[in-house]
């Protein structure tokens, strides 16, 4: 359930956002989940995780830099990050960061 | 309400969960809301954002690595993770990386 990634370094782009108290119908949930399929697509993808409750957060894991950059400029991607601020979203913060090093644990594992 | 932080270079910490199918009296909220007032009384704490559905994510942003190195050294934090591991937690994935670039919006700014 939650991402797997290789080891480090790789990147993580970690996007937080407040949502628009629109009705919930105003086609969030299907971009969201369309950009997450289309983000999966991309060459260069590693892994999402999302939350959401007071706050979202997603945070999508990539091999490098080029790679963000490329989604970055997919033009669907750019369609639904215009209807993110004209529909979605109050605020959001968006931050590009390397992932340097990374420790995972399941249960059943030492601690 | 989304954690504002100083212009990069920083660090974060994306602490992404899966809880335990105990019972929701298992003192989870209490540890998880004690160890977010003790990590903004530590040195070089900038900030956190955190939201819980189907997994969890916290992300928590310093200074430098130094602050996360004293915060993971911290004697109550290590009780609450290792509480985490025995009663709270399924799994979890912990990556400290260092934030490049950051950009933020808000409804009315320009896209």
């Amino acid at each position: 359930m939650l991402a797997d990634t290789p080891a480090p370094p790789y990147y993580a782009v970690i996007f937080a956002t407040t949502r628009s108290a629109t009705d919930a119908d105003d086609g969030y949930e299907e971009t969201a989940a369309r950009m997450e399929e289309l983000a999966r697509a991309q060459p260069g993808y590693l892994g999402i995780d999302s939350a959401r409750s007071d706050i979202g957060i997603t945070v999508s894991y990539w091999c490098d830099e080029a790679a963000i950059t490329a989604w970055r400029d997919n033009f669907e991607h750019e369609e639904a990050r215009r209807l993110g601020r004209e529909r979605f979203y109050e605020s959001y913060f968006l931050r590009v960061a390397r992932v340097e090093r990374a420790y995972s644990w399941e249960t059943g594992e030492s601690s």
